[in-house]
């Protein structure tokens, strides 16, 4: 809502990626998944979380001048106050550990900095300074090969496209701007389809590459079908779960309204307590 | 939250705001009176209203930059959207009128800008722009005939103080700067003690003290001897209604616990069509 021209397709974006994150894993019995307006603690608690958070502090971060470099005729008050709202949805939930990408340590170093700044101010043990614990792979790029994967930026592999599409934007991928002809030696250590091998090959198979690239023994058309090939292998399990969850929207709606129940059970928790501490009247 | 140091006193605060306003008048079978913390809903109307209004318009308001330099180094994020929060308050019980001094008409201007933003960028009727109705007096100074009367400046007097604090405030007030000696003629045309004569004696004695002033046939001392006698002779049922109340927070405490729920009624309406005409998941 910070961004978006339009919240027409907020109820199936939420849906999709319901569906995306039930197929790569989650699994409902082990983790509350919820949507977050289904809490509507969580925007109590970041406007009491605003009154602890110098401006000065929003308005220096690199993500909201970037922001505003993307979006310069819809500078919203709420957008500089996102990192303040993602705090809260951190917080209210007692976190102690939030699996983040690398790019995000900022953000969260900014919320235990707010959770500092509230247990002070009110002298409480309230709430938790959320630790941070970083994915095994710390970033992935996008197709562009320079900025972090981001379906704004449209850089992206669709988790749920076809095998065909997912080989189309393979094809497209930047590869080692210096290796401009099939007989031009690459460097796989700059190169973006490189760095995916290595997530997503076998280990035999980015041997070969790392040593058949700089000898341009391998071109890049063939290196990135093979990427795609195993990518698509890879995907296959999660494609396959998704079209089933996909057909089955109730019981996604079940799961999501039920992990709501639970997330709230938690929230109210801590909210009487944030109001305790404040000594709200 | 936005201003104070401690919140310690909040409680207590809003209980003597409380019986002023019934011991004032105010009658809760005719109106509905609560406390803002017990309508949660309020916050989540305020988040989503954050992010339909343009930031630069709140740097850009004059209460904000003379909050800025009174408070220099607590700018918090939650001072900024002051103003939204305000607006909150106002549209969630879908509020026709809002009667407010003359100092407070830029702020309904700007909640009626928000409500505007947000039903054009939803596409919906769901919030109603306040209009606002001015107050018979405008404005009131405080003792320092300056600014705004007003506790946070320590000009004011206290409606709950006794007769004799009332009187001693009155003393200390600034009267016509011109006006040294007692026998130098005043102008009451510039003189705050004349202009709260106009407010609270009869008409016959602001008709003299306008005359008699002008040819320094009455000093400052007299003339606010009187305006005391004559505003505590106005406040006097207001007092003892007061200190009826203050021996009995069960029933101040059950006006405001039965306006909660009154209110919350409200709000929550309101709410459904919010998130309806944002089309939250």
């Amino acid at each position: 809502m910070t961004t978006v021209e339009t919240t027409q397709e907020l109820k199936q974006n939420t849906f999709e990626m319901a569906i995306d994150w039930l197929a790569a894993g989650i699994r409902p019995e082990d983790s509350i998944l919820f949507v977050q307006s289904h809490v509507p603690e969580v925007l109590e608690l970041h406007t009491y979380l605003s009154m602890v958070t110098q401006m000065g502090k929003l308005t220096d971060l690199p993500t909201f001048k970037e922001k505003i470099s993307q979006q310069p005729d819809n500078v919203n008050y709420g957008l500089l106050g996102y990192p303040v709202l993602m705090t809260a949805d951190i917080v209210l939930y007692k976190t102690d550990v939030v699996p983040v990408g690398i790019d995000q340590a900022p953000h969260l170093e900014f919320a235990r900095e707010i959770v500092r700044s509230f247990n002070y101010r009110y002298n409480t043990k309230a709430l938790i300074e959320p630790q941070v614990k970083h994915t095994e792979i710390l970033k992935v790029l996008g197709t562009d090969g320079k900025a972090k994967m981001s379906k704004s930026l449209n850089n992206h592999i669709e988790l749920a496209s076809t095998p065909e599409e997912t080989a189309a934007r393979v094809k497209d991928m930047v590869t080692d701007p210096a290796r401009i002809k099939r007989t031009d030696p690459g460097n796989p250590d700059i190169c973006n389809v490189f760095s995916m091998h290595k997530i997503f090959s076998p280990a035999d198979e980015v041997e070969m590459i790392n040593r058949e690239c700089r000898t341009a023994g391998i071109g890049c058309v063939d290196c990135k079908k093979r990427f795609a090939a195993n990518l698509n292998l890879n995907l296959e399990p999660f494609r396959k779960k998704r079209a089933e969850l996909e057909s089955r929207p109730d019981y996604v709606n079940d799961v999501l309204s039920d992990g709501a129940k639970r997330a709230r059970v938690i929230a109210q928790k801590t909210m009487e307590e944030v109001r305790e501490a404040i000594q709200l009247p």
